[in-house]
């Protein structure tokens, strides 16, 4: 049997739920309190506002991301570690996709976050240049350095800015299902296609068809 | 001799003058009328409020861009067509940066807007992959239907999210300049890199080494 949650952190999931629910903005503390059935003034015990809840649950994704954005320590990648790669953006992606449709509006309004931001998005392009490279390393992509390093800043855009286009484009802005980010991971997966080894092309695209979601299924 | 501008055509312009060096959202039409000394009742007598200059300035860009992203008629694609795709793209992009910069903000505030810019983006889209397919068709890629659909949503994602990348990242939000734009281009002409037809990859490389901005210098 699970232990009761403490407040805080009752106040920190009841909070994703609806951030992801409803968009951040839409939700204020007062909606929270209310849905936790607890009075605002013990929600204010916890957090002093919105922000601070926010600042929390983004600090869980940036451990979350930064635990396995990173390459396994002496031992050559396999076709595996790009499953694994994929799979674990797109959950980490849809577990917390209020931060990436509402990204920009949150950083406007907390100048620590939007700090702390920077930092995460340039530890993430190197980690992405470090697995690109390890998958060169192992004979799975063939390129060049300037190369990966185009890559590498292209799958940041596409991964930051996939929900944010199927709002602006698909017009159904609140209505985002786990397929539509599913093809999102299939985008970034796309971006290597040109330089996939021949010996593992058909493994690959075993992966293509795995997050493959047509695109009227998303716009 | 220039014949002077007229007054809705002088907002028009210095409006966008001052989008693109202050951001929109930083720009009252009071302002506009200040810089052009002119009243705010005479800017009123053209344009009822700011999203009407916008709504105007949008559709400025929206005409440029559906006037060169399509094929040339009866007759292939060449490495030049290339060139000149990307360059009428990068002028676009920043003639009109304010767009980029604060396209989320701009169509949250006008729904007709909004509804504009997913009709002119799924018109990209078909444009950019007639574009693609027109390239295959002339030898200069090797694709597929599914690949080419997968790049020009890359590409249209890439445009349309650069500036906003580099504001979240780079921490410059106020300080776009036509270097950091170049690079934009250089990272949706860098998608395609893997499928370049061996007999135009050296034609190829003098475009990347045109475009090509060291990202040391734009964040």
């Amino acid at each position: 049997m699970q232990a009761p949650l403490k407040t805080r952190e009752r106040i920190i999931q009841a909070s994703l739920e609806l951030f992801n629910a409803q968009g951040e903005r839409s939700v204020s503390t007062n909606h929270i309190a209310a849905h936790l059935e607890i009075s605002p003034g013990n929600l204010y015990y916890h957090f002093r506002n919105k922000q601070a809840i926010i600042a929390e649950l983004f600090g869980e994704y940036e451990g979350r991301v930064d635990s396995f954005l990173r390459l396994p320590p002496a031992r050559a990648l396999t076709i595996d570690d790009k499953t694994f790669y994929l799979e674990a953006l797109l959950a980490a992606m849809w577990h917390y996709r209020f931060l990436h449709r509402d990204l920009e509006h949150l950083l406007d309004s907390d100048a620590a976050l939007a700090e702390r931001y920077r930092l995460f998005a340039q530890r993430c392009l190197q980690g992405a240049q470090g697995i690109y490279q390890g998958f060169v390393g192992a004979g799975i992509l063939l390129m060049n350095p300037p190369q990966i390093e185009a890559l590498a800043l292209n799958a940041w855009i596409i991964m930051t800015s996939w929900v944010r286009f199927l709002c602006t484009t698909s017009g159904k802005p609140g209505d985002l299902s786990e397929a539509m980010l599913r093809r999102g991971i299939y985008q970034v997966l796309a971006l290597e296609d040109g330089y996939i080894a021949p010996p593992v092309r058909e493994s690959v695209e075993a992966l293509y068809r795995k997050f493959h979601v047509p695109l009227e299924q998303v716009i």
